[in-house]
């Protein structure tokens, strides 16, 4: 047990002086389990996206023509898994700095987890109504919910900062990286809803586009941390 | 290996004198596992819930006015996210500080799980009667699900404590606070439940309140415990 | 890393010899991912279960006859969250012992994994069907799907103990308590599974009963075993 | 920590002088959660295939005529059900020499996960239509997903290989069969949709085969590694 919290009676020591109910004051535990729940939800709503993929076979219809008409519920469950497993990997990285959990960042990371869950409600939406003004309802859904997680991820890194649960050792410069790369997420995914009410389409490929982005752009400076999961 | 329970040969040993089938006298490892598979079971619970989110659609209605109309369902669902979310932080401040499991615990934490899991019929059915003695009769079993949830904790604590099964080094005074706070939180969801007899909508409000209160409220006194996480 | 297979060149070398692509040689590792993808197949059947029940309201019907009606629904939701409950801790029971995972070992698991995934089709089975011949038929499928559980717990113990994957030192009686254990358990079922063909409701309430008394009972001698999962 | 990758001040240090934002150049602790991840959407993927599993009964049938009529969903469900079994183990194998993670190597995990999540609607698809053209179309579909998995084992393998992502001492000898044996899967697979366009049946046979042969047949020759997974 390298990494010692102030709270920690010294190194070799395994007395705990204040174990809070919520864990507020306790060392990297806490946030191994959270992870383990967000990563438990993340990956059931990955996986749940499939179930709204209904190929509806008209009477005398082909299946390849039935699957042929399927493209946009296809399209919309390849858009969501994006969305959902950079999300991920996103969430993973942020927690990987996270040092401490308390109770707001438990019911921060809850909004995100109750935004990305919902999201299967919209990608179906998006999926059935491809054309008219319902296509503009749809998407713009779909947008607010991406753009609801975008804010809550925003509120989670806040947070973090503001009450000093981030690992020691995170650099200034490093966290202004993470604050410019959060709001502008967060200015991103609401530019890409406000699409929706001129071209809907528009705001899925935006929407994929940012994940990309956020993935394969570039990253925020590296950070000189004393590392919390090392044993 | 620090924490050194008295089955434990003596510290430094890999050797137990004595491994039950069930785990009765094992240290941390049986605690940890259950936690993952009901971490498992409430991650799912919590994910499932969208799925009974459904927008019906009348001919010649638009998608915009559906949403409207879903105003129930979507507060069914965050209604019971939050609960599920709430419960599975306490789950997790609770099983931090038990040190070891036994049979009849298993069984009371799949009591737990079996009403958590149970939850999404209740939460279907309250979005779908909102008015008339159908609410009524839906409310009830709601707030009759998260009473038999309270009443599960209570049954995992008072077992916990009365088989010493806890942790070394928890005061009594934690102790009290928590015997405290878990039959307030009964006590709490029973009346919540029993205002259904009234008015609905205040089942659904109270015990809302109830789960926030229960996070953001007062914790129980800081404890002073042997780490029973520590490497 | 105090546990040391003998593959190992010695205790504080981390070079293994020999790392098959299986890890059939592996030291616990293997068998704790085995475990976590077990547990995750487990808590989803188990929460699965709850998408069956269906309260069917007919027009003019109010919700509590309805669900007073639900009556066969529930109870098998209950049955059923029982059984994979039970069998849950008793695959981590077993799993505590196992050292090491081969291919047929994995094969023997996924053969497990995949009765009690199918176990929401029968469930959903016996609760539409509570009388005449259907009846019957529900629940020789559901009964006959539990002893394919008792059949792979069986398959996988004794590959186990005759390929020598079991974790060092546990006693020849404890080895034959668990023999017996498993042969009463794999003829229980099967009994409780015939008496279907007399009385369907006899065969929910036996195979209840076997669960309970597999998790209640009396457990194998305790083992005397070097603990696998010591750090 | 005997696992010291070069980017490592030394043994004993718990600073890393880099931390990226994706882990790119982050020791064992980014696999294991990607692990974590993708055994949780290939659990949940594997467990929904029963919700396709539907006995349909026509009025006046027995339950036993039907069960009798329901034998290709079983059929299919249990082919599905050993395909993503084997994939388990074998991402499984796979990862256990991935010593670091990049952003293309999430992303082509991604794709993997997309594929196996996209299974349960071919799997509906085949058990569906058994007969006539629609038959072929549906394992084409069936055929293309496993491939398509096939393909992004052989992005993954090829990735981890070409950006240095393996855990230390992997022997060339090792990594010579392991690109024969992926090349030879996707050559496999590739064949085995191919079938579907003369006896749909063939497609499902095969691959069953191909995946039991991946488990039971020859492993790639062993590997003498420094063990990533050492405390």
């Amino acid at each position: 047990m390298t990494h010692t919290p102030p709270e920690h009676a010294g190194p070799g020591s395994n007395r705990r002086p204040a174990l809070s109910w919520w864990g507020g004051n306790a060392d990297r535990g806490d946030s191994v389990r959270l992870e383990a729940f967000s990563d438990g939800v993340l990956a059931i709503a990955i996986t749940l996206l499939i179930l709204d993929v209904r190929v509806e076979q008209q009477p005398g219809q082909s299946l390849a023509a039935a699957l042929g008409h399927a493209g946009p519920e296809i399209g919309a469950y390849a858009a969501s898994f994006l969305q959902i497993g950079i999300m991920w990997a996103n969430h993973h990285a942020l927690f990987r700095i996270v040092a401490r959990v308390d109770q707001l960042l438990l019911l921060a990371n809850l909004l995100l987890l109750g935004f990305v869950a919902f999201l299967p409600l919209p990608t179906r939406l998006v999926a059935q109504h491809t054309s008219g003004a319902d296509a503009h309802t749809a998407m713009l859904l779909y947008g607010a919910t991406l753009t609801g997680c975008a804010l809550a991820f925003n509120l989670i890194w806040r947070h973090t900062v503001r009450r000093g649960l981030l690992a020691d050792g995170v650099d200034p410069e490093f966290r202004r990286d993470v604050d410019i790369r959060y709001l502008a997420g967060l200015g991103g995914y609401l530019a890409a809803t406000l699409l929706a009410l001129i071209q809907p389409w528009l705001t899925l490929a935006v929407t994929a586009l940012l994940a990309l982005l956020f993935l394969l752009g570039p990253s925020p400076r590296a950070a000189s941390v004393t590392d919390p999961a090392a044993p």
